[in-house]
């Protein structure tokens, strides 16, 4: 069951609504959505190269970090998960 | 709730066992590790450039395009969603 | 020497001037800078990919494609190559 | 004149066979091809970012680093820039 990946979601929207200091995904959102957009890019590219070069463990953790990124930039996009699922669910029909 | 990723993952990883005719998740595989995670990048790309310049819509399209493939090059990887999210349950605390 | 680059750019600036039916160059300018950027990005993923997998020819073959989308962008964006090696110089100092 | 990249070629390439401390390029080469190319991809994502939301001088500089990473990259795989201009050449006719 992946209710981690909602309930995730729900902590950075909280986050982005609250901006409580010390808050990383507060300190990415001020930088401005270019920025976590930015950060979704790199972090694809070091799954890219953890998988080509590095193996099963860096895998893991830099999908985790793209993951994390990707939900921030959704949040910010005001995109629900909900809405990503519906589409897949449409394609895997 | 998104049961829908595991139940990609599942059909995603019967694919790459089984292999069928016309299946686009086994052309992708027999294409290799490295198009898989090339596709990866490329797709983040794509969400990049859609959230800056396209809208709502299109990072809806393009988010479901990366998890996809990202399933794909996870069970390749022998990486299960589970280790995805227990990494991400770990960063939560 | 590298005048191969500067008389490219050239060509690609008065492609993007008159776009003239049938040029690669300015159907990508056609299509916005938003999907020439996304070229570049996505170039740039086969060359991370081509290094990590490939061998040389394809590194070849992948920079040249990259170096060619970065020089359109950069002439739809109204940035000489004087400027970026200009950039270069001063960082070799 | 674009002596400036063969040049700075000829430089990362020295850098490399003598590993002199304190060099950026040499601490680059340590890491492994793997993180260089990682670096290729993220540079190219900021090229992406600058354009698309930041404005011309960025460009230029993230332009500037994409090209130094991808110079390193060449040295490292042995790929010469005569050779990724002949490919050029040869896409000009």
């Amino acid at each position: 069951m992946s209710e981690v990946m909602d309930q995730l979601y729900r902590i950075i929207d909280s986050r982005l609504k609250e901006m409580p200091e010390g808050s990383y995904t507060a300190s990415l959102a001020k930088r401005g959505k270019g920025y976590v957009a930015r950060k979704v890019g790199e972090e694809a590219v070091e799954v890219v190269v953890a998988s080509l070069t590095e193996g099963k463990e860096r895998v893991i953790s830099e999908t985790a970090d793209l993951i994390y990124h990707l939900l921030v930039l959704m949040a910010l996009e005001g995109v629900k998960p909900e809405e990503v699922y519906e589409e897949l669910r449409r394609r895997m029909k």
